[in-house]
């Protein structure tokens, strides 16, 4: 990445399998960014000032202060931000903010909550990208989706995120396309039809996931399913399922209907709107530079932007 | 396996990845018996002639029945035998036996039903051992569970079988196991508790699978639940969610209280009749020989024991 003068901050978004990098001025522009394949989990012998250098196009300009967000604050990368409790605003994550000895980095915080029987659940990135996503000075509750391999659901208000709930989706759909025998019967190939037969079969009363995943094959079997549609079909399924779970857990946090953001990748978060029509569900898609937003808002908000 | 000259029927249990074989009487009594890894899967290049030889101890003896049930009967099979439509007792079976040209053997139909929306569920090899474990004669209603890869629930009243319905228990557990990153959490050993608090936690009002199932990383990663427990919690959420799913389809087909009998692997049935406790449901663990019993018994019905 190329480090304009007018750099007043290097956001990176740091993930398990890639990073991220934004260079941003003191208004939070982006004027240049890169992305690499230096996730935690790709960087060896747990070389992260040297994944921190490629990062940045080679060196670590000095006098600008840098931030990150994601799984490079959790056990298994470069220093472990704790996480912090729900409901946090702006000022937990500030006060959560955790240095790296010998750099200019301060890694954000991931946030921990506890459902009504005490079970915890956590998330770490996904923060960055909702406090990048909240419409400026908002006050209002709203509920924000972030796909992916770990879906998140989660409520904020008044800046500050109440609650969230995780849905393995991602993971599951990739286990059952690549080592099921479900996975097996699928050709290549999308069925928006499939998508949505499988979203409302979850959405019915007494919907059943391991129950009806079966049915992939014995629609395949019969002939009612075609192999192009049995992925789509799969992917129904579960979606459907996190939408089923997901409205209820939402309904118990509050019982007033919110305005509904998805935040993410366009495809995934278009996907996930079209599975959220069939419920009744209507979202809107957020920025797609909520993670470098996030990252800015809250550098600002800890006064680390370089003035 | 050695062929007895008392022998009247080589009946033969022909699933996926292994295949037992029995010599049995005309009683139906066990005089010999052999288990091999020749199950569908395995059979070299289509050679199911070499692979019964194999199983019958080298040699398929002159003058002797056989019978088999399983994924032979299954297009990846030998010959295949049409699933029948339930309602279907032993006539019915009897009548869907399909011969292999060429051999003594006939081969079981598997079956099929439909639910309140048409969606087909079908079980092949698994009607031979519910027919092999209804007492002689009975005509009471009952449900009959056969734990597994693919666990099916079924309700038999007056020696057929009405309805079933399957849960994919022991493949989602395989799966989560073996290639997710719930499965790297987990070490070796058993925990019996942490088995009970996942059975516990998905009979829970609002249980979400796709949700709860993050909660074994997080209970992990918060000190809750040990390494060791990690599996076996998996475990109890995957046997708790078919037990919370399967009681609603149970009631759905038969609103009174009716006995409940497991069939399978004694281990895998004792692990169920514990979790079926969980949920107040008190089960007996059927005759561990159903399938060699429900192969006779059909064999005997169609009047193909040798006499």
């Amino acid at each position: 990445m190329v480090i304009p003068g007018s750099t007043r901050l290097i956001a990176i978004d740091w993930g398990t399998s890639s990073a991220r990098a934004y260079a941003l001025t003191d208004h939070g522009e982006i004027i240049s960014e890169m992305s690499a394949p230096l996730g935690v989990q790709r960087v060896t012998a747990g070389d992260f000032a040297g994944a921190l250098a490629a990062l940045c196009g080679g060196q670590v300009p000095a006098g600008v202060p840098l931030i990150a967000s994601g799984m490079i604050g959790s056990r298994q990368g470069w220093v472990e931000a704790p996480y912090r409790e729900c409901p946090a605003g702006f000022d937990a994550i500030a006060a959560g903010l955790t240095p790296v000895p010998g750099t200019a980095l301060a890694i954000v915080p991931g946030l921990i909550c506890r459902d009504a029987n005490g079970v915890p659940d956590v998330m770490r990135g996904e923060e960055t990208q909702i406090f990048g996503a909240l419409p400026n000075g908002s006050t209002e509750t709203q509920a924000l989706i972030l796909p992916g391999t770990h879906s998140k659901w989660a409520i904020a208000s008044s800046g500050a995120i109440e609650s969230f709930a995780t849905f393995m989706t991602g993971e599951l759909y990739s286990l059952l396309r690549e080592h099921s025998i479900l996975g097996r019967l699928a050709t290549g190939g999308t069925d928006a039809s499939a998508l949505g037969q499988g979203v409302r079969s979850s959405l019915r009363e007494g919907a059943a996931l391991t129950h009806d995943l079966f049915s992939a094959r014995t629609l395949a079997l019969t002939g009612a399913l075609a192999s192009e549609g049995v992925a789509d079909y799969l992917s129904g399924l579960l979606l459907g399922a996190e939408i089923a779970a997901a409205r209820g857990w939402l309904a118990r946090q509050t019982p007033a209907a919110v305005p509904v953001t998805l935040i993410g990748e366009p495809a995934l978060c278009s996907r996930y709107r079209d599975a959220l029509a069939v419920a009744g569900i209507a979202a809107t898609i957020g920025p797609v530079d909520a993670a470098a937003r996030g990252l800015w808002r809250i550098a600002n908000h800890a006064g680390i932007v370089k003035r």
